[in-house]
């Protein structure tokens, strides 16, 4: 009944948001509901946080099916469950038919900072190493896929998934763990550009060693798009000290979600800001800050 | 350049959430980014708690003129100082034309509780007096009119502001205040039926004792609304120990906001969860939860 819930936090808070505008609101893997909840919860923890409590904060077109409202809810609430957090505020607003998209979601985070944790790309040096936690591209295929009703790509799922347990037991390198970022839109080309931005380093990559599933690389071939510019909600990027690679790789593989992480590259002194690509064929060129908004509605 | 913004707490925390799709978004006396700060501020403020760090999130439908989005985010920002809260996180969506409605915003807030202070509408004994802090209706008047271009009512400006001042000023009353509501949707006839509901207690009204502007009741008459129902965005209603009624009004006198304000009736042990109006004719009426949506999109 109040206009604002209670919580407790010792220590340092972090505050993060997310709005999901994604178009199905329902697609293989996942639907918005799960989205909005991991989403936020996965911004906290690549920050070294663990969510403590989420807002959230519904818009909702005329006409949106209350069925599926009810799905979407129970979805929040399994996903809440599932990574241990509570929804301890909300608000809802109507808008009339053609002013909305079926469903918009808001979530609001308040993580607890992990102590002595500093994760930043200012700390990246030359020789740090770059790890991804899961095969790329699934989430944009999937949903575009659904989208568009298109039987290319149709088999795979969205890998929407709850990262902190991967984020918090790579927190356990301590400042071996330079930073860490999920590689939502713009995949991980976008963000490996921005972490290089930052912090003022280049990396060199080896595509070849990215996992990709071979049923996004196919369909993703066929609808002429870069899986590495791709939107997932279930994958990790870390920059970790070069001694800690072995160590930060058998932290992740130890979880189902991480089992397929692979070392991708390497911090350079090189091209600070970009970001270079050995191709598979032997050649090297830059992967760039993708351009526009590849697919919008992804997330 | 991080997925959340870092911030300090001491103690018990609040968090609130709300969107806000007001149509127009710029109306006489406020905008959507000012509604949005404010509005979040207040619901953390009406329970007792101090702003400490806002989220910003913008829905931008395609379309949207960029000199518009400048506009709403200097408010926002002139907003944020004058309610002395920094904005630590944002996010920003854009969803095609047809999918939106210009600008929506959410703003999450996170508070500081004030230690001791307990506000519950469980709180109210028969006796205790229910006050308004400013004259009513303003807000959704000023916003009908601008949406629809009524020459009606186009005098009235929206009340849109921060009331952390007088909560904070009646949170000295320790014990003696019982709640606090800010009266938007539904205006106080919606928030008065809400407390006396969740509080299993009547309240006994004085209809000319709640303070109309002349403006805003000539408008709402001839346009069929009553002004008790119409969404404000700077009214506080306050329940306190009759004893101290008159301290808090004094609080509330002594600044500009509160200039106006009221006691316009008493809490009883009559009539639980109802709201009695005497009204203006000396009659005796139920002031009910206004039905439905009054008026989409006014806030």
């Amino acid at each position: 009944m109040n206009d604002a819930g209670p919580f407790r936090l010792e220590g340092e808070g972090l505050f993060t948001t997310d709005t999901y505008v994604v178009d199905p609101p329902f697609f293989p893997g996942g639907d918005i509901g799960r989205l909005a909840i991991f989403g936020t919860c996965n911004d906290l923890a690549v920050c070294g946080g663990t969510p403590v409590a989420l807002s959230l904060g519904l818009v909702l077109e005329e006409g949106f099916p209350l069925e599926d409202l009810r799905r979407v809810l129970a979805s929040v609430r399994a996903a809440a469950d599932e990574a241990g957090v509570r929804v301890i505020t909300g608000d809802t607003k109507v808008v009339p038919a053609g002013k909305g998209g079926g469903i918009y979601i808001n979530t609001a985070g308040v993580g607890r900072a992990t102590p002595g944790l500093r994760l930043s790309p200012a700390r990246m040096q030359p020789g740090d190493r770059v790890l991804v936690s899961a095969p790329v591209g699934a989430h944009g295929l999937a949903v575009l896929a659904a989208r568009e009703s298109l039987s290319v790509g149709a088999g795979s799922a969205s890998d929407c998934a709850n990262l902190h347990p991967l984020c918090a037991g790579l927190a356990d390198l301590g400042p071996a763990l330079r930073c860490m970022r999920d590689a939502t839109r713009g995949g991980v080309a976008a963000i490996l550009n921005e972490l290089a931005a930052a912090g003022r380093r280049g990396m060199a990559l080896v595509e070849q060693h990215i996992p990709v599933d071979g049923t996004v690389a196919a369909a993703a071939g066929l609808l002429g798009l870069n899986p590495l510019e791709i939107a997932n909600e279930g994958v990790l990027v870390a920059v970790v000290e070069d001694g800690s690679a072995e160590r930060a790789l058998e932290i992740l593989r130890a979880r189902p979600l991480g089992a397929r992480a692979c070392e991708v590259g390497a911090v350079t002194a090189a091209n600070p800001g970009r970001v270079l690509l050995e191709t598979s064929i032997g050649g090297r060129r830059y992967l760039d800050m993708p351009r526009g908004l590849l697919l919008p509605r992804i997330c």
